[in-house]
Order: C-alpha cells, then structure tokens, then sequence
C-alpha cells in the first residue's frame, strides 16, 4: 500500500515546522432543518463520523523509513481511528461569532500528525442561535486551499429534502459533483486541481529553483514587468511568525461591492481589493507602523488558455499571480480603488505578454510561496516580494444543504507563513462575500479589528463613489 | 530580564519533541457555590484571567539566540497575552464525563509553544450536571508533577465562604500556604521541589550519566538488588510513542482500599498497586499481549532523612523509587497482593541499603525517564527496566474549595515518553483516590477500559481478603 508522494507535497511536507504548520482550513456555518431537536449537533457528528467507508484519500499517510530509502512516500494507516479525525465540540457561553473564531484559531494553530491521515473535522455546537459550524482542516500535502473548499462544496446540494448525503470523506463522495459556479471571467475555482498542482511541480523540481522563474522575478526587480513588482515595503506582516494563529470572518453583501464598482467602472475584485487596501491603512494607522510605499498585495487570478499562451490541458486553464499595489499610501477611498484597478489592469496586461514558463512560475510563486520563498532567498531576492496575499473564490451562487442542513456562511483558513504572516481569502456564496482572515496571532495583533475597518471601508467606497 | 535555566530543566526542553511534549497536566472538578447562575462558567474564566499581576514563573519563556551563545535562558515574555494561556471551553451534548476526558485527552496532545511562557488553564463548562472543570497544563521544565499538583492546592482553602482567592498564577498566591497532607509515612507531597530537582541535577549533569546510576543499573542488572529490576519483560507499553494522548480518569474511597489493606497486612499503596496489576492483567489478556513474566512498574516513593543516610537538606528529605513486580503473572487477586506486598517491602530494604549517591540515581530514575532513558542506551543497556509508572500522591484530606466552588475531584496528567507509553498517577483528596490513567493513544489503544478493569479488581480484592 505504498504510493509515491509528489514532488509538491513533499515540498509542502518538509516545509512545514512549528510555527508554520501547513494545512488549509474552512469553516461553515449551517442552520437546523426544520424539526431537528436540540441534539441535531450529535446527530450530525455521528451521521459525519459514522461512514462504512473512507475515501482513499483520507486514509493516507507520509512515512519515511530505511525500506523506503528515506523517501517520504505515503502509506495507509492500518490502524485508522476514526475519533481522532472528526470531533465533536462546543462553545462556551454566551456562544457568540466571537467564541467560534476563538476556538477556530485555537484548532488552526495545532499541527497535524504525521502518523495519522492528514485531516480532521471538527463539529461544533453552542452557537446562541442555534446554528452548529462545521470546521475542516486539510494538509496542503493531500489539496490545495481551493480544492479543499471544493472538496467540502461538492458534498452539498440545493435541494433541502435530499438526505443520505455523504460526508467529504466518505468513499461514496463523487468528486465529479461539484458545482461549477458559472462566471463571466475564467474562475479560480474553475481551474483543475491538477493543472495547479503540475505547475507546483515544475517550480519544486529536484533541482531545485528553476531558471525561469528567476529570471521573471529578475525582471521584476528591473521593474520591466508590473506583474512583479518587488519593490513591496517592509511591514509588520512580513517577519518571523509563531505556530499561534488569530482568524477573523465576516460576509458582506455582494450587491453593495457590484455596486460600487458599476459606479466607478471596476470590478468586484477591485472593490474587494480596495477594501482590502483601506482596511490595511487603518490597521497599520493605528499601530503606527504604515509605511510610506504602498502596500502590495499578490492577487491568483485564473487566465484563459488563450491568454496564457499555455497548450490546452484539462479545461485549458491556468493561475496566474499578478502583484497589486492596495493604495495604502492614500488618503481617499476614491483614489485608493482607481489605483487598485489601474494596477490590476497593469498586472493582467503584463501576464499576457509573458512567456507559459513564466507565467507558471508566477503561479507557483502563487500558489506555494512557503516553497518559493526559501528559493528567492537562495537567488539572492531578500526583500519581500509582496506583502500580503488576497485570494477571491468564487462558491456556489445559489443556496446549499447538507441532509437538510442550510449553509449560512463559508470561511477559508488559509497558511500564514515566515515572512508573510496575514492572508485573507474570500469566498462568495449565495449572494454574499465571506472573508477569512487568517495572522499569526503574536506578528498581527488584534488582527480581529481588520472585520472593522473593512466594514468601514464599504461604507466609504459607498459614500465616495455615490452607490 | 535573562536568567539561567538550570540544567534540569533544560533537559526537558531539549528532550521534547513532536510525540514526547513534556508538561504535566490536572484536571479538577468543582461543583458551583450555591446561588451561582447558569454564567458561572465564564465568571470563573473571567476570575481566573483578570488577574493584576502575574507571578514572575508564568511570564518567562525559554530562548536562545546568538546574544545567549546558543544556550538556552529564561527570558521575561513582553507582549504576555494571557488570553493564549487562559482559556474558556465547553463540552458538547450529552457533557458527560466521557466528553470531558475526550477534551482534555486533546488538550493534553499539544506543544506548548516555545514562543509564549509555558503554561495553560482551560475553564469548562458545558457538564451536565452543571459542574465546572478546570484543566491546567504546565511544562516540566517549569515544576514537576507533584508540584504542579501542589501549586494548584495551595490557592485553595478549608472554608467555603472565602472569598478574593487568586488563581495559581497570580502574583498575589503565597507557595507557603500549600496545604501539608500529614501521613504516617513521609509522603512524596512532602518532599521539597529543590529536593527533587537537586537530585535530577546530578544526573543530568553534563557530562552525561554519572558513574553512580550506571553502577546502581548494573548492579541491578546482576540482580544483586532487587530494587532495581532490569528483567522487566517487553510489553506494548514500550514502544515508540505518537504525540496523541488518551486519558482516563476515576476514583474510588479511600476506606475501600483500606479495608483491603486491614484485612490482608498490606497497605494502601501495595492494594493500589495490586489494582494496577490486576487491571493491566485483564487489559493485556484482552489484547492478547500478556507477557509471561511479570511487568514490572517503577513506584516513586518518599524516604526519610535518616533511612536515606543523606545530609539533612530541606526537611531532610528525599525521593527514591522502586522496582515492584505487579504479579501480571498470577491469576488469584490475592496472590498478585501478597507478591506486591513482598516485592516492595523488598524494594524498601534494598533503598535502605543504598549509598545516597545511590539513591539520587534511583531518584533521577524515578523523577526523569525522559532523560535517563537515553543515557542508558548510551550505556549499553537496552531492556525496559520497567513496563510503567505508578505514582500515589497524597493530597488534602478534607473539602477544599476556590472561592466558594467546591473541589469534588482532581485527576493528574502525566508525561508518556518513548518506551513508556502508559502512566498511572494518584492523587488523594477527601476521603477518595482519583486515578489518572495517561497512554500514548495509538500504543495504548482503548485505554479507557484500565477504568472497568480497576473497578473489578477492587471488587476482587475485596472478595479475595473478605474485607
């Protein structure tokens, strides 16, 4: 029951220490259904706890031994315990959104075993108002963040009668289910796992860094492309971190943000990019510590086949990463937004005329910065390349169930890292925008203020562009 | 704000790892003060963590750095957090004790980080019956077991209407105020910390294993004391260990035992290890892993000055252990206490007959595993020389409360380490002896079962003696 472990996931594997477990995490917030007594959190943990089957998947673990000539490969876990992988637990009173993200930070700060498969879920009761949370937490090893929600998504329906729904990690689970939200731009969620996985796989190659992807951070440092700019400020995000985390989450209507980018000809992403910008100059105001540079942000996007220049693989999809300078030097909400969208623009424009190697270089340094990060430094890159990552997922646009259950939120936990120690990823689900915003909770502190100042930055991006 | 960590302590933080986490844990159990709301949960979490100033041993955390030349020091922690080291949880429905000992199995399964001062306490609510449990977690690089225990005793009082009591890591806590268990023996609870330490001082000196415990195994491995067994068969228990913890906990009266004890001429200590070996017994055979010899179980126990032939330290005390055969090997409970009974009474006059050099070996032995062990195998000596620990700690014989809260049960939660996956430790208090029962979760599976297996060997005992 050997299999070989990929290039990528072993990255992913010895990457990980301490204070930089790397794992993905979600947390879901769903409502009774209707006549479910107030044992429904039981009842939920046990249905989820209680499958005949486990998927491959997660019954897999890394082993490394003389027999395998020190090769980390997986192997199967031959004493597979249930209880320890999906648990049950509870919030203290009074049993607010507060308490939740508490005990969400606490279970995304504890590293995962590696004598175990590389996986848990957490079912939460306690919540005032009586709905329960579901929170999961997956290796990077085993699925990218996005595949991660993926994975959970495919899991639910939008019909409230359904029932002997499977959980994720019951072998029942059809991959092939899950709903492909439709969308004018090419999606992240959209792009096989596969596709970002290979292109992981060149930038971690026994070799080592390979050459392209130097020379396109090179030629970001010439500045001769905008798509990298490594002239990214020194900030508080961007030091050493702790194996501590601090997570906040919030949703937003995604109306408002439409909204407001009809008004100043941007789009959603812009806005939540603005957002994103106005909130970090408020936080870093108020600890006195906003430089005087802009604040950059790495954006993934998903490119078109055609714009990638890259041969048509599954979909005929890439990642692509442009940097995006947030603005954070100005004052105005207006004048943050236009120059998030001009330097967005730039950054695709810049995409589009690399070379496919480069732009799977800049997906790699995307997609698995913990990896790259140690490379750059090695070629002599020491500066921060960017500050911050902003990811925006697109969910399911209509509402969903698990047996009955109706989903009222969805968060990603995303890795902080050494050197870039804030993340925050979005999800829009049924006609909200939720943010998750993940920090080393002793590098970001009171991270949770972030909620705030994004709250009041949709309020000035309203005010200022008159939506 | 630098200051030296003593060798001892240093070994136990460099000893850690991922699967070895070197802290002792408690958990006790308080029933609310009369009149006290369904909020008393978070009042006594509020309590407990706004405290004015924290005692000087929960702000410091270790480091290391280039300034220190690579050693290892206490520094003060400046950004102190202490909502990361107190925190509020609860137990999921039914909130049985089931549910409490699955919560605190997993507390006890995680690091403390090296970041932060090495300490945590947990104030749980959510049990059915509406009592309150409060689990703390303290590096042993910090205090040891018996301490610890003692830490938290010693904020407690006899009288159920005081009020203003601080928690054990307020500043404000007098270490002199610990409540002293009076016994006919000279009890463990009495022997002074520095005691304890000096003695695992010498052993870990270093240069590594002094001549003086390599001379006391070897002497024991040619069987010429039987103090020291080095023919301890080979059992599950010693095994490599993971980092997941199971912990088990229950009490029984005091008078119970002591009936055993009146009726057979043993004592307390010889039925509670009979129980043990009874109790392993039935859990071997039910794996079918019962080795044919008789496991053997390493017992702490106090020595007086003058039958330790050691200068007069504090109190004049100190710490020896002995190497008691647990009769696994016998079916008849009451043969298994005879053999108990002969093998300590054995074990006692062997420590009689020791050099106090001697007798600080066997202390380090006793005190710490983790650390001797190694130094063993260096010494070319490879077998167990013991299955497991047990340790009987005696605690406040009458109610003890905080604050009003009244304390009904106090479980303590030791250290599993490589070849050592399972530890028994009790703790009297009022009348009943509460037993922790601590495993590795993997090596020892369904540990939870040693609960029904000590309850049946109490009751045959019982049957055995006519008590």
């Amino acid at each position: 029951m050997v299999s070989p472990i990929d290039p990528t996931a072993t990255a992913f594997l010895l990457a990980e220490n301490r204070s930089m477990p790397m794992h993905v995490g979600g947390l879901q917030l769903f409502e009774k259904p209707e006549g479910a007594g107030r044992n429904y959190g039981r009842e939920m943990y046990e249905s989820m706890r209680d499958v005949e089957e486990i998927a491959p998947l997660f019954l897999k673990r890394p082993h490394r031994s003389l027999s395998t000539a020190g090769q980390l490969v997986w192997v199967e876990d031959e004493q597979f315990d249930v209880d320890h992988h999906i648990r049950h637990s509870a919030l203290p009173q009074p049993g607010r959104i507060r308490e939740l993200l508490d005990l969400s930070s606490r279970l995304h700060s504890t590293r995962l075993a590696w004598e175990r498969p590389l996986w848990e879920a957490h079912i939460i009761e306690g919540l005032r108002d009586g709905r329960v949370a579901l929170y999961t937490k997956v290796h990077h090893a085993l699925v990218d963040g996005i595949s991660a929600m993926r994975l959970v998504q495919s899991t639910l329906s939008p019909d409230s009668d359904q029932r002997e729904m499977p959980p994720p990690w019951d072998a029942r689970t059809r991959r092939d289910r899950a709903p492909r939200p439709t969308s004018d731009e090419t999606s992240l969620a959209e792009i096989p796992t596969q596709v970002m996985r290979s292109a992981l796989g060149i930038a971690t190659e026994a070799a080592g860094l390979p050459g392209a992807l130097v020379k396109t951070i090179t030629k970001g440092v010439k500045n001769e492309t905008s798509s990298i700019s490594l002239y990214a400020p020194r900030t508080i995000f961007n030091q050493k971190i702790t194996g501590s985390r601090r997570f906040a989450a919030q949703d937003w209507e995604i109306e408002r943000l439409q909204r407001i980018g009809k008004a100043t000809g941007t789009t959603i992403n812009d806005v939540v990019l603005a957002m994103c910008g106005g909130a970090l100059r408020r936080y870093l105001l108020e600890l006195d510590a906003l430089p005087e540079a802009p604040l950059v942000a790495m954006v993934p996007i998903g490119l078109k086949a055609k714009e990638s220049h890259l041969p048509s693989t599954e979909g005929g999809n890439a990642i692509g990463a442009v940097m995006c300078r947030l603005g954070t030097d100005l004052h105005d909400p207006a004048d943050r937004l236009s120059a998030v969208h001009a330097s967005m623009a730039d950054g695709k424009e810049a995409l589009s005329g690399m070379t496919p190697t480069q732009i799977m270089a800049m997906s790699a340094l995307g997609q698995a910065p913990a990896i790259i990060a140690p490379m750059l430094r090695m070629s002599g890159i020491v500066r921060p390349p960017y500050n911050t990552i902003i990811s925006n997922v697109p969910g399911p646009r209509t509402t969903q169930y698990w047996n009955g259950a109706k989903l009222v939120g969805h968060y990603p936990l995303s890795i902080p890292i050494n050197g870039m120690a804030l993340n925050i990823t979005c999800i829009s689900y049924d006609g909200r925008l939720g943010f998750g915003v993940i920090g080393c909770r002793r590098t970001v502190p009171r991270l949770q203020r972030l909620l705030t100042h994004l709250d009041d930055e949709v309020a000035a991006l309203e005010k200022a562009s008159g939506a």
